[in-house]
This record gives structure tokens, C-alpha cells and sequence, in this order.
């Protein structure tokens, strides 16, 4: 069995088993109290919030520990935000930040609150120009992920860390991908980061605060945690999570060489064997373990379901396998194709067999899921009848709306349209992606009775 | 060593452990993903489910698991309150509920809404009809926990949620002492608990909220557990609770018979072997583990300090061992003593050699510490010198300012006064608490230059 899904979570660390259950006996007792257990259970409690913030490279009582990561974002943001309340209500995020971010930058928008969403390249990347221009007099908080999770983009944080700075906007850096790799650069404000994405046990996350950063805990009031993480610390899960991270730090930069040579050959080698392929996320700026690519003409529920009977489990932001109906907002940020997506993320100690066997088996995965979905082969191209044409792909989700329009454009003469009638909402990312990917010219959108007409025009 | 504070944090029962350390090969996966790994972890995730929401008495998804007791309660409040904000925006609960709810009752008051707190008795238990009068048309939630967490007595919660039920109001029983022994009676609407109060892990709490109750969760939007507990799920922690939860339900009914006696034992000693003890909480209406009695002359934290050196762990309700200098809010709210405050609150399993030898380590702590506080006798009365005294305590602190007045009680003549000047917050509770256990009169408390003078007459 090959895991391929480490961005999801990674299987936990040897070191974080040990120290979880050493710290069972000793842990559990409420820090809080002043007879032994507690004083037993605050000294781990403490020792770990020691070793943490050794690794975020802050102090200790900046430092708060979270139930997840999801929560260090909430919190941070929510509180990041009332605390500069005074100056303004200016939230501002890249497109692509994790769901937490994009959803508590949605519940301050329903709240009044006014949101500046940056875009990004092709490659998923921010440039720090555009956070400089988005900056304003009355913008609270600006928000930016060390890397991303679907693409494995790295952002230039320390970049916008120093234009933050320069106008006196904190910065809150969401670290979840990267933080086992090892500190984030530049002068940061606010960071946080999840324990089960390191190898740590889930139910732990952190929320770093620099001193002097206005921050106000919103929600009921609670003393745990400095007041912003309420609720009855997981100590045995603090500690488990302070030691793994220490560990996979002191593997870091020898796994990191080594796995970014495995992604590497995922990178080059899957365009050479898999035809109609994109890979996607930033070649030079990324983590080392993640690659991301999108198999046209391949419905991702099915690629996913044939790689797990292969033994491979990875991820995919492709629409049809998620309850939304909608792609990744990562991919759609990024325009790059959504159908047929799939993202590899080896955990620490993937051995180079797996992955060469991982590229031994996904051209007949892929090339099966094809077949039984009738997608059309590189050569079936018919003679021109006619000068334009309509596909009617109403009703059908990805990857069909595609593989309907790829069947046809040899259909019409070079310079003729075809028009793609489709209510799915992955067409408007992946029609436009395989024009971009097959040389053909996306013409526009157009509204229709029922969902759209994507227009394409035959090039060659 | 005997720890009796269960009612604290309960020590890991075994089956939390090994529950905990068999899943946590199979349980570290997202479940939200399709592979294997991830079908692994929501088998687990639904087994549990469906094994608490059986303990509990609900539906498995009508139950969420949070990431603590804490957290349950705010959001079960918060979205019950949204839930219903057409209705209204009352909310009752009782004033000795968890601070965890009425932490949410204040945040609720500073957004604009309206609260009324049930008083209690002497014994710490709410009258069914004082929630019945306090229900209004535009209430849109009321709270009672099931059990009382500082002095263990149990609450009419069937009589009261068949009162809400007449009303069409909620009612959200914060279980969090009780589920161990048995599930909550009566109608509730929702209801929350703490696994660690019942030997479960940290790190998980539960939030039930019954079909049909309009409930709105707040904060950013999620899709962990039906959109009610943000983050990802700690799934060996709640394996784990829910193993115990069961475990313990199974010696329930004889384990509370057992730790009944144990505890009446103490409550029927206590007042024997230490003079001037007040025992708390309803005699007949408590929970089996818990006992709290409070001893006059005493600093609650030199109590606590020198048990812990006779191997005992209890916590207490005084100012003098919290951070805030004010009593517990139980302890106010029932008008009781609150210096010299121990709770005692035994983990099932405890052996009855314990409780014997902490009923034969208390007298000697109690009077070693009233002696070194230089605590009034019994019988120093000296002859009656004035009609009135002025007892000058600004500054000094619980216990000393009852300490003063009973030194000096006994200088003016039957019927003269005796005024106590005292800042400390907890002369306020501990004079008139004094006053009814001495026999003597509490005339009244008036504003002073510093601080509050307490006046007392002398009956005897």
C-alpha cells in the first residue's frame, strides 16, 4: 500500500506514538490545578510549548496551542481582525488559500467586513506586487500560506512579510505545508500550522501571536491557552505533536533533497508517458513532496477509485470528487485544467520504488478510465462538415463536457466553431484549459436557456 | 497517591487507552477521503458515532463530536441562539452552570441579547417553576447542566425540559458530570458532555442537537461533523472516548452504589472530626463521587497545599486559590461558605482505604492550618469590653477577615456589633455564611471608605 496523501494528513511519527503514549499516564490531569498531577501535567504542558515555539522560531508565550488547524486559523483571524478593529475592516487573502482562510474571510464579509482577494499566476504563485497594491489605510489583516496544499506552490512570504511591514499590517501565515520543512522566513505576525500534517497526532494545531500584534479572542470567554484556545488542553496530543515536529525537523533537509527528486521524476516523467497531461503548481518555487497534474478526458472519482485498487491513495480537486460539484478553488484561481486531477504527496520515507511503480501503473489507469468513458484517441479526427457545430452536454458532469467537444472540433474546418452547451460547473475552467492544452482558441462564454455555451474555434 | 479530582479530569480508563492505541494505525487518515486509508478511518468514525449517540439516547447523526466539553457548549449555545433568533433573543440558565455556558451567556448579553439567571437553593438546585416563570415568548433557549460540577448535586432536568417543551423552548443540558452514570431523562433538546470527565481521552467532547431543533452553526463555514465542529476530526481520541463511555456505563450501576456510600461516609464524618465544617450541596439529590464541605479559619490554599503533601488531590471553590480573588460562582449563587472550600470528587475505583485515610488526615491538616492562621478556639470568649467593635481587615484576605470577627466576637456584650472592613471579595459570602453557622446575626453589609463594612450582632 502506497500513501500518496501526506497534504491531507501524514500517518503518524514514530516519535509522536512514543511520546502520545508516554505522556498518557503523566498527562491528563488539568494544568490548571496546583496538587502533583496538574503541576505534572503543566510542566509537560510547558515543555512542549518550549519546543514549538523553537520550531515556529518564536517565544513560548507567543505561542497557543489549538484543537486543529482549521481552529488556529478561526482564531487567529477572527482575532487578529477585532483587535485592529479600530483601523479598519480590510481583509486581504490570496485566492488560494486553504478553506479555513477563504471561509473565515467569507464570514467576515457576511459580517460586514470588506475582502480583497489576490490573485495569482499559472503556477499558483502570489506575486508580492499585488499585495503592496492591495494594501490600504484601513486593511486589518493580510493573510498568505507558506505553500500551497493542493499545488505545492511556496509563496514569497517574507516579501510580503516586509511590505506588511512597511505599512504596519499584521501578516498571518498559514504554515500547515510547510512548517515540517522548517521555519518560515520573515517578519511574520500571526502563524499557524496543524500537527497532524507533520506527522503529529491529530486534534493539535498552533497559533503563534507576535508580541505587540493587537489581538482580540473573540467568543465566549475561556482562561485556557491565553485566552485564545478555549477548552481542556490535549496534553498527551501538545506533547506528541512538540516531539514529532522537533523529529521530522531533524530529518528535514536530507528528506527534503531526497524527496524533491522523487517529485521531480513524477514531474518530467508523467507528460513522457501519459498523453493529454498537465502538470501544474510552480516547477522551481515548491514543496518537496507534492506534485500536481490534470488528465484530460478522465472523470477523477474513477482515476482516484482504479489508483486505490492499484494501491495508491492520493487526492484530487477535481468536481466530480467532491459533494460540491465544483472544482478546487485552487485550480480555478490557477485557470489550469480541473478534470481527471490528481495530487501526489509523498510523506516522509516514500521509498523511490513506490513512486517508479506509482509511474509504472497510471498510463494504463488513466488510459482505461479513458476508454470506458469514450474519450477520443489523438488521431480520430473526422473530416470538416460543417462550419460550426453544437454539443449539447447539458446535464452531463466532467470529464464529458470535454471529451464531447474533443470528439467533435475535427468535425469543422480549421477556422470554424464548435459550441458547447454545458451546466456543469467545471466546464468553465476545463473548456478554456483544453483549448490552452490542445492549441485551439477559446472564444468566450455565453449565456444559454439552461447553463452556458463555451465557444471554441478550431486552430489547426 | 489517591487522586480525587474525577471530577476534574478522570485518569484514562483502560479501554480509552487501549482504544486509543489500537486506532491509532487505522484512525489517522481523513475521513473524507475515498481510499482506503480514509474509508478505514470513517468506519471508525461512524462506529463511534453510532456507540455514543446509543449512551447518550440520541440518533448517531443527530451527534457531533467536538474537540471538548468547552467547545460543545459554546457552539451548541451559539447556534441554538442563532437557530432561534427570529423567536427571540432570551436566553435562561441556571447560576450554577459551567463557566463554559455562562461564559456564552455574558458573550450573548455584550451582543445585544437579554439573559435571566435561575437562582438556586441552599442545597445548589433550581426549582422547576422558577424556569417556568422565567420562559417568555421570545426566549429562545434555556440551559440546566444535569449535575452540578462543584458540588455534585443533581438538577430536576425532566421536570424542566418538560416545562420548555411546553413552551416550544430548547433546552440544552450540559451533561458533563453525569453521563458517566447514566443518560440524561427527559426531553432535551440538546445536550453536551466532555469525554475526559468519564476517563475518555482530552480532546473530545459531544454536541447532540435533536432533529426538529432549529440550530445555526456560527463562526466560519466547515464540513466536519455536519458543519458543527470545525477541523479535522481526532478520530483515535473519539474511538477511544467512545469505548470508554461504554466501558464505563457497564460498572455504572454498581460503581454508584459503591462511591454513594464512600462519599456519604465523608459526608457524615466530616462535620464529626472538624469542627466549624459547613457540608454543601443537596443531601439527597447528588451525584455518587462528589463531596464539598467548606471549614471556617481555613486559607483554601494551604488546605489544598498541605492534602497534596498527604498524597490527597482535591481541588476547591475558594478566592483564595484562583487567580481572580472571587469564590466560586457555585458556591455564591448557593450562599454557602466558601473559605476553607474542598471538593472532593473520587474516580470510579476508588478504594474505601483511602477515603478512610483522608477522613483520618483531615483534622490534623485543618487545625494545623488554623493554628498557624491563628484561628479562634472554641471557647476563647473574653468578657464583653463594648458595645460595638470595628474590625479593621482591608487588605487582608479570605480567611483572615472571619478569622478577625470570630476573635473578636466574643468582646462586646449579646446584642452589641461587630464591624468588619473588608475589600476582600469573598467576606461578602463568608460573613453572612459565618454568621448562620455560628448562630449569630448578620445585620447587613454597607459601603465603607475602602471596600464594604459588615455588620454582625452577637445572639450568643
Amino acid at each position: 500500500m502506497s500513501y500518496f496523501d501526506a497534504a491531507s494528513a501524514a500517518p503518524l511519527h514514530p516519535v509522536a506514538r512514543q511520546a502520545l503514549q508516554a505522556s498518557l499516564d503523566e498527562g491528563w490531569a488539568d494544568p490548571a490545578r496546583l496538587y502533583r498531577e496538574g503541576r505534572r501535567a503543566r510542566l509537560l504542558l510547558d515543555a512542549a510549548r518550549e519546543a514549538a515555539a523553537d520550531a515556529v522560531g518564536c517565544r513560548p508565550d507567543e505561542l497557543a496551542f489549538t484543537t486543529s488547524g482549521t481552529r488556529a486559523v478561526h482564531a487567529g483571524i477572527e482575532g487578529a481582525l477585532a483587535g485592529r478593529r479600530r483601523v479598519g475592516r480590510h481583509l486581504i487573502v490570496s485566492s488560494v488559500e486553504h478553506s479555513s482562510v477563504l471561509h473565515s474571510a467569507d464570514a467576515h464579509e457576511a459580517a460586514g467586513g470588506s475582502v480583497t482577494l489576490i490573485e495569482v499566476d499559472r503556477g499558483g504563485r502570489v506575486s508580492p506586487s499585488s499585495y503592496a497594491e492591495a494594501l490600504r489605510p484601513d486593511t486589518a489583516l493580510a493573510c498568505l500560506q507558506s505553500a500551497n496544499h493542493e499545488v505545492g506552490t511556496e509563496q514569497p512570504v517574507a516579501e510580503v512579510a516586509q511590505m506588511c511591514q512597511e505599512s504596519e499590517v499584521p501578516l498571518l501565515v498559514d504554515a500547515a505545508q510547510s512548517l515540517a520543512w522548517g521555519r518560515v522566513p520573515g517578519g511574520w505576525s500571526l502563524l499557524t500550522a496543524s500537527a497532524h500534517k507533520w506527522g503529529g497526532p491529530s486534534g493539535v494545531g498552533l497559533l503563534a501571536v507576535r508580541k505587540g500584534v493587537r489581538f482580540a479572542p473573540q467568543g465566549p470567554a475561556d482562561e485556557r491557552e491565553s485566552g485564545r484556545a478555549p477548552g481542556f488542553e490535549n496534553i498527551p496530543a501538545i506533547v506528541a505533536a512538540a516531539a514529532s515536529l522537533r523529529a521530522v525537523r531533524a530529518e528535514a533537509e536530507e528528506e527534503a533533497v531526497r524527496l524533491r527528486g522523487l517529485t521531480e521524476r513524477i514531474r518530467a516523467r508523467v507528460p513522457a508517458i501519459v498523453p493529454d497531461v498537465e502538470v501544474v503548481g510552480d516547477a522551481v518555487h515548491r514543496l518537496p513532496g507534492i506534485v500536481t497534474f490534470s488528465c484530460l478526458y478522465v472523470d477523477g472519482e474513477t482515476l482516484l477509485h482504479e489508483l486505490d485498487r492499484a494501491d495508491f491513495s492520493v487526492s484530487s480537486g477535481s468536481s466530480c470528487t467532491s459533494s460540491t460539484l465544483t472544482p478546487s478553488h485552487v485550480l480555478k484561481a490557477m485557470g489550469v485544467l480541473s478534470e481527471g486531477n490528481v495530487r501526489v504527496s509523498l510523506p516522509p520515507g516514500t521509498a523511490a520504488e513506490d513512486v517508479d511503480r506509482f509511474l509504472s501503473v497510471l498510463p494504463g489507469v488513466v488510459s482505461g478510465v479513458r476508454e470506458r468513458l469514450g474519450a477520443p484517441g489523438a488521431a480520430t479526427r473526422a473530416p470538416a462538415s460543417a462550419d460550426s457545430l453544437v454539443v449539447d452536454a447539458l446535464g452531463r458532469r466532467c470529464p464529458i463536457p470535454v471529451i464531447e467537444l474533443a470528439k467533435v472540433i475535427g468535425d469543422v474546418p480549421v477556422g470554424g466553431t464548435v459550441r458547447v452547451l454545458s451546466d456543469d460547473e467545471a466546464a468553465r475552467l476545463d473548456i478554456p484549459a483544453w483549448c490552452e492544452m490542445r492549441g485551439q482558441e477559446f472564444v468566450g462564454e455565453e449565456p444559454a436557456d439552461q447553463g452556458s455555451a463555451y465557444v471554441v474555434r478550431r486552430l489547426s
